[in-house]
């Protein structure tokens, strides 16, 4: 089993968290980033998605996008659960992992891809076709992130983590987009105390650690 | 249980045709669309997320996002499968789900939301704050739209169902975008015979025409 990976992409480090999570090695890593931030040719051309991360199978399968590799190792490596155990937990946990996905780290993505002079022509992964930078997106994009932290201040100061009583999946994806959003100039708003609370939490995490 | 609905939402007729394949009764229905195509005041003072769909069940837990509401029945109700049954099928699933999602989904939302008169300010959903149209995105989501077309039809080449050879939800999410994409003026491309294939078999079920 391979996985390949960009080290600083915050799509797989949600993926590497989660594997030592659930107290397994990492697999085999090919990392496939070259100059000026982008994919390797024979990678695209191996995998057409050009997209990372991408989990290749002993057979010869071929899995991408985060949550789904994070949702083969779940279910290939039961416990411990990231995912949730009961039906509601695994509905509440999904609904916050896909908000953080789709707010804060998409929301960031939009900042980051839309200023970055990397990604000139590049304002979406996985398309070889040029993608203009849209300036509007940068603004935008921060009010996602704004209105994020807004949403998790009031859900953390109810709960210990993101999806309620049990750290998950959802943790994780929060995790990796708030660091990220921290690196893109985007910190913890001073008026949210939970969140800081929680994110000192879990970032002291092994997992947070081995994973960056 | 009640599930508030939009009728027209490509996201809630994602959850309306999940129910119906497993071969349940819909819940209780709650339309929560006013005038102007804007969410009733009382939904949003009752959920400020301001999203449909939401699912609230008897003991007034409430899932959001159309996956995490289709997850929690997939796990009450598991058969018929519909979000796999190996750890790899579990996997790809997912992949296409999420893509369908990110892509053909999203992809027709910019170019819906950033030329829709009705949805001058509100370019993103989920926000009461004002979030300005960019004309950008219109050219861009149909980019996005027509990139998934084309991997659509490479996939659909091969296999009889978007993620291999099972009914899944990732049927259930392509559909639900493709026929919101189509109402856009975005039709299946004439070089793409097997997703026309593909798309008269889907839409035939009785579960596509019953969710609409």
């Amino acid at each position: 089993m391979k996985l390949y990976n960009w080290q600083f992409a915050p799509n797989c480090r949600r993926v590497r968290m989660f594997v030592i999570e659930k107290g397994l090695n990492l697999p085999a890593i090919e990392e496939v980033i070259g100059s000026g931030l982008r994919l390797l040719p024979q990678y695209i051309e191996k995998w057409p998605h050009a997209v990372v991360p991408m989990l290749e199978l002993d057979d010869g399968t071929r899995i991408a996008e985060a949550a789904a590799i994070c949702r083969y190792f779940e279910d290939e490596h039961p416990e411990p659960r990231l995912m949730g155990r009961t039906s509601v937990e695994k509905g509440v946990i999904e609904m916050w992992e896909r908000r953080g996905y789709d707010e804060l780290l998409v929301g960031t993505g939009e900042v980051f891809r839309n200023s970055h002079p990397e990604f000139v022509d590049r304002g979406l992964a996985g398309t070889k076709d040029p993608v203009p930078q849209i300036p509007g997106l940068i603004e935008r994009g921060k009010g996602r992130v704004r209105r994020h932290y807004a949403k998790l201040e009031d859900q953390l100061r109810d709960n210990r983590y993101v999806a309620g009583k049990a750290f998950s999946f959802a943790d994780i994806t929060t995790l990796c987009a708030m660091d990220f959003a921290i690196a893109v100039d985007m910190p913890i708003p001073k008026t949210s105390p939970a969140t800081q609370r929680w994110y000192e939490e879990i970032s002291s995490r092994p997992s947070a650690k081995q994973s960056l």
